[in-house]
Order: structure tokens, then sequence, then C-alpha cells
């Protein structure tokens, strides 16, 4: 443990309680003070990538750093920089996910019952490579009234240095606390921080498998995020050829390399003669290795391309998140067998079925226990932007708390107010046999009325 | 890792999948059964019960049982058993919390996505002594489309072997697998069980803060409930002497073990000499015992049994869940020093102010940063059944999830069901520059129309 971590950990808990009583308002002009302090603070920052990027290079040659890493360092290509100002403007625009009354019911005359929204506390967000994430998660913390402490990638450090301290330079200009948002620059910190369940109430992965299973396997803190992205694709009895070829081919090939990118193709074996080969055909088309079930084989055994990109499943296939051009591929005897295995293999995260009967497409959505369950649409559909919640904190294959794509909302939790405003104020032992009953007559309010 | 544990686990899992196929009519049909086959077998189980009984009159003779543990074991007393049946009942007759359309938009002509509330999947949920618990967990897990596994207190094994022989032979008459709901006798079971999150979904221990620290420090599966349910009543600089009285005295004594029993009185120093003698007097008269800050001690010393009830605080007493008739009391200069107070001493379940003043309820309410925050009533509401969620789970001072009183909406979470209509299905490549973009447009919906 070291001292430092639980000083900062102390202080983003203070930061938070005492955020607590400053009014909402606040917190959005905070968003736009941060947008004024970066585009200042612009050419240092870019300057600083430029530095970050030059050391990815010789990392890049030295071969500890693929490419595509590199890549997503850098800060000034293209509208990188504007659409990073301008999704901290969108943030500020969402409606405030905070003190909105949920449940309200007056349990007695004079005696009001209000739930409503409220942040979680502290959260401890580690990231990988794009610099720019620390200005987005910092936007979403802020937004919804949480106290953060972010941790990115070793290699963006120059860049994240000055974009933390453009964001404190942007609450300065408010009442919020400056340590309502920290940066921290080491793994040694982070294990630490991991340990301090007294002050952080939320922690939040976002990268690579491993980084979220050695999370999540090393703090008693919640974490929220998913470790594996295994979507499934199932070809129902009924599909219809075209949606066929077209669901699998825009699942499997849209973005290989994102989390709702499907890896398993699943084939109902009545159609290993019609729908298949002909979905096959488009998947090579694009370039897409397929490792089959070998009953699968023999059908497809004539199409172009077959020797380059066909081959017999092995045993990983159907373990294996690929995140590439790769798809694994089994036949069932019924969709009965298809959720069974898409139960016990998928990554719970989103799953498909390409169908056209009604009762196959009700049956699939409530027996796959996923977070996603589609009819006839790519389940590259399941992202926070496409799900209308103009922006995504990530997403969640946990079971509770928030699930699938999280917006804003996944940053919040409720309290329960509750205000007497009777002349004596209220004790439990004015109810019961022979004395008063509950009420319980729903209240209708938007906003707690104190 | 016992192999018994693994397979009740996978059974369980596989109880809960097929569960998500069944009608959820077939859910309150099994809670009528189980009261019918509770009701067939009650002589038999009161028999099991009078034995659990004379063991446990066995343990407390030899001192290694409480009187009041061998009372809660007590099926048979007062209109106990009836109870137990009407809670079912009762559970049975709530609404669906599972279904529920809680978001749905049309992200594009004929392309409809619904949020719609599930269970969460298996429960394992622990318990001590009082074998009705079994029935009313039992209940909760059925009427919210759980599985579950049932872990009771080893004083109440003969008891709760037949209860769940009953609630299996009520099963049996649904087409729900007897499997959806298990009972386990021992603690090596349960330490298996907390390994197994590949199949168990979320821990509920219900019982002693020992037996809940224990169960979150072992096991990566989430963990709702809470540990210690320290509450304070803060007597702000206008609080009214009659609703403080009121107040303090219903908080700490209408029933003191119970985790919403106030533990702790924090008083404003300008009513050291005014409001805190009243409000002692009236805890010596109902014999609770005050561990006093020193400075409050010369102010009461004048009250009759102050040297019976009257103490200086000692360094456990603002640590310490009395569950007893005693309170700890400190005077502070400033509603913003009892709201750190709070926030750094109590557990974050439930706290109160007395006040007059609309500032001072506004800030305390929004400042203590706990899942109740009252104004002028006592901490005592703060239970599902008070709050009209017609049963409770437990209560949570956990963030996330569910916070405060649970009710069947605790455990329940959601999924996204997405629908193509279109005649070629819907793919994202579709969207994007130049192409389509979203609609997001409400769609009003109570439930998934496939």
């Amino acid at each position: 443990m070291t001292p430092d971590s639980v000083e900062i950990a102390k202080a983003a808990k203070e930061a938070f309680e005492i955020s607590q009583l400053i009014p909402t308002e606040e917190r959005v002009k905070a968003l736009h003070s941060i947008c004024v302090a970066l585009q200042a603070n612009k050419n240092e920052i870019l300057s600083a990538n430029a530095d970050d990027l030059q050391a990815a290079q010789g990392e890049v040659h030295a071969g500890r750093m693929s490419e595509s890493m590199m890549k997503r360092l850098d800060l000034s290509k293209g509208d990188k920089w504007d659409s990073m100002l301008q999704g901290v403007r969108d943030v500020a625009a969402l409606p405030d996910p905070t003190s909105v009354v949920t449940y309200a019911s007056e349990l007695d005359d004079d005696l009001e019952l209000y739930r409503v929204s409220c942040p979680i506390g502290v959260l401890l967000v580690i990231f990988e490579s794009r610099p720019e994430v620390v200005v987005n998660i910092a936007s979403l913390a802020i937004k919804s009234g949480n106290a953060a402490i972010l941790k990115g990638g070793k290699e963006s450090t120059r860049t994240a240095v000055l974009l933390s301290k453009a964001i404190s330079e942007g609450l300065s200009q408010t009442s919020l606390p400056q340590t309502y948002i920290q940066t921290i620059q080491t793994r040694a910190e982070v294990s630490s921080l991991l340990g301090l369940d007294q002050y952080i109430d939320l922690v939040i992965p976002r990268g690579s498998n491993s980084l979220v299973r050695n999370i999540q396997n090393s703090t008693r803190i919640p974490v929220m995020g998913h470790a594996d992205g295994l979507c499934s694709v199932y070809l129902d009895e009924t599909a219809d050829v075209e949606k066929a070829v077209r669901v699998v081919v825009d699942s499997k090939t849209d973005y290989p390399s994102a989390c709702n990118a499907a890896e398993f193709l699943i084939v109902h074996e009545s159609l290993l003669k019609s729908i298949w080969p002909v979905v096959a055909e488009a998947l090579i088309k694009s370039r897409v290795h397929l490792q089959c079930d070998p009953s699968m084989l023999d059908t497809v055994r004539s199409l172009e391309g077959f020797d380059t990109f066909v081959q017999p499943a092995n045993e990983s296939s159907f373990l294996t998140e690929h995140l590439s051009l790769t798809m694994s591929v089994i036949s069932t005897p019924s969709l009965q067998d298809a959720i069974r295995f898409i139960n016990s293999h998928s990554s719970h995260h989103t799953d498909v079925i390409v169908t056209e009967n009604e009762l196959a497409a009700s049956v699939f959505t409530r027996g796959v226990d996923s977070a996603g369950t589609f009819v006839n649409a790519s389940s590259r559909f399941a992202d926070g932007f496409r799900y209308g919640f103009g922006t995504e904190v990530g997403i969640s294959t946990g079971r509770i708390h928030a699930r699938g794509p999280v917006g804003l909302e996944g940053l919040v939790i409720y309290k329960y107010m509750l205000r007497s405003k009777a002349n004596k104020g209220h004790t439990v032992g004015e109810f019961g046999a022979g004395k008063k009953s509950y009420k319980h007559k729903p209240i209708v309010a938007e906003a707690v009325p104190f």
C-alpha cells in the first residue's frame, strides 16, 4: 500500500462528499471550462503528444509495440482534437442523470418518501493507449457527479499529464474541488487503489481482456466492464438467405476488433446445402477465415477460396475471441440446441438469430441469457450511441447494476429521502395493530420538493 | 471444491436457463402449489421443528446458544406458521418484476429496441436461524424468476429439510424444474459455491455482521447486503424538542437489535443546555445507556439515573453497532461537521436530521452519503414494507444495483431485445456519413411485442 495512493483515494472521497453540496449546474460549467482550458493549451498538449508518438515509434521499431497501438496515440490526426472537444460539449448537453425521482410515495399524512438518483461516489477508471479517453471519462464522471481517479497507458503519459492539467484548470474555474478528477501514472498505484474499497466505489476497466480479467481477479470493489465479447449469429431453419448474408457479414466484418463483432456462426443443419454455402461464399469474399465443424465442410468445398479460407474447427475455435477476420462455425440440429450452445459458449454479450419465424424469435430472445438478443439485425448494433444513449461509459457483461451498453445512467445509483411535515415528526411506534396503517399513496413528482 | 457443489451450481444454472422459456404464470402457480404442499405437510414439519427446538434447548443449557436465537427457531409460536404461508401468497400477488419494458426506441424504420427487465440468474442465499426464511426467500426467487441455492443455519436443519421438500413438491406441480430451488446444509458447500462465479450470479447473506463480512471477503461474486447498521440521528440547531425526543427514542428503542436502529446521537452544541438534557432524560427513562462525549456530561449530571445510565464515551463508542439499549452521543459545532462525522463514521445505511430549517434539511439529505437520509422521522422507517415494496429481499449498503431496502426489483436486471422487421434485415453498414442516420424515436410499450 503506497501512502500516496491512500492520500489520492481519501482526497477523491472527500472531493465527492464536498461535491454533493454543490449545485449540479457547476458540473456543466466545469465541462465548458475544461473545453476552454484544453483549447488554450492545445499547442502544448499536441507537442507533448508528438513526443509520446516519437517514443512510441521507437517502441514499434524495437518490436515492443504494435503499429495500430501507436496510431491510436495520435491526437492531432484528422478531426480527433475537435471531436474530443465536441464530445465534452455533447456530454454537457445530455440530460442530468442525477436528482431524478424514480419512486415517490406518501407513507402517511405528512410523511413523504422520495427515491432520487445520485452519483455512486468515487470511480477508478483504468484504460489503455488512446489519450483522449482521459477527457472522455472525466466528462462522464463530472456530468454524473462522481469523483474519479484515472489511469491511462504509459505510452501516452506525456499527453495525459497535460490533458489532466487542463481538466484541473477547468475545475478551478468552478466551486468543485480540483481533486474531483485525479490522474495516476503507475501500475503500483492501481494495485494499491484496488485494495481501498472504503474509498473507491466502482472500478471501470476499459481495454484488453487481460486488463479486465486481471482487475476482476484482484479487487473486492465492484467492477463494471466486459472481459470477453464472444458474440454469435444463429441461422434458424426459416432464415431468409439475403438477411442471413447481410447480418452475418456485417456482424463479422464491419469492425472485427470490436467486442460486438460476431465470433461464432451457428447454422441449423437443414441449411447446410442451401443457405450455408451462400453465406460461406459471402464471408470468403470478405476475406473471412472460417473454422468449421467438419460436417459443414462438404457443402462448401467447391467454393472459390476454400483452400485458403476454410479449415476444420479446432478445440479452441469456440473458446476464442478472434477479434479479426476469422469466424468459428458450427451446425446445430435445433433452436433449443443453438440456445444451449450459446448460453454455454458465448460471453453473454450479444447474440443474434436470423429467422422468419415469430415463435423462434420469441424463444431465442428470451432463452438466450445475454445482454443483447437480436432478431435479423447485426450484433454490431450493441452500442451506446446506436441505442440512443448519447454517449457510452462501456459495455457490461455483468448481471447486476447495468448490463449491455452503459450510458450515464450506469454511473448513478439512488438514495431515499424521507421527510415528515407532521407537528410531532414521525415514529414507527405510531403504526401497527390497533394504530395507524401505512397509506402508500403514489406521489407524482419530478424532483424532491425540499 | 467439492464435486457436489459444482453439480448443485450447474443444476441451478441449467434450471435457470430452462425457466427462461417457461411462461411467468407458472411461477405464480408454483407459489400457490408450495402453500398447498406446506399445509399438507404441516404436522410433519412442526414435529421436525420441535426436534430442532429441543436440540437447541440443550445448546442453550450448555451455554452455546442464546435464548433469543432459540426462540427464533420456533415455527409453531403464535401465528408464525400462518403468516409464513400468507407471506408466500402476498409475494404471489405482487406485480411481476420481470418482462417490464423500461426503455424502447425506434432506431430506424422497422428496427425496434426494447430494454426489458429479466431475472439475474442464480442466487446463493445464506441466512441464520429462522427456518421460515427458506420459504420466504424461495418465494422471492421464484416470483422474480431466479433460481436459488439456499443455506440456513444448522440449528434449523431438520425443519429446513422438510420445508425444502415441500417447496420441491410444490415445484413438481408445475413445469419448472425441481432444481430451481435447492438447499444445502454445510459451510463447506457454501465455501465451494462462493468460488463458482461461472454459475452463481449474486450472493445474498442475511444474518450477523460477521457472516456478511466473511462472505464479502471470500468471493468474487457480487454480494448484496449490509455488514453494519450504524445509523445516526442529528439534532440540528433549530430542532424542535418534541420531535427530537420522539424521533430519537423511537430510532433507538423501537427495536434495538434491528439494523435500522440508531446507534449514534449527534447534538448541535447550542442545544447542550436546552434540548439535550430533555432528550437524555427520555432516553434514560427508556433504559438507554448513553456513552457521551465528555463535554456533554455536565448538563445531564443532575438527571435521575445518571450514574447508572450515563458514562463517558470510549474509543470504540463510535465504531460499534450496539444492537442494544446503548447509544453513543457526541456534540458538534455545525451542520457541516455533523455531515462530515456521519459520512466518516456511519455505515451509509440511514441517517436522520431533526430540524425546523428547510435549508438544513436540504443540505443534510443531499450531503449525507447514505441510502436513507431522513428529516424529522425515525431511522426505523428504513424498511421495505414501510416503503411500500410489499416485501423485502434485504437492505443494501452497497452503492451499485440496489441501495437501501430492496424489494423484488433488486432481484432483476434487464436485457436488450432488438428486432428488425425490414425486408433485408439490418446492418450497421447502412448508417454513417452520407448514409442513413439513427432515428432514436421513443416507442411507448409496456411489453415486448414479439
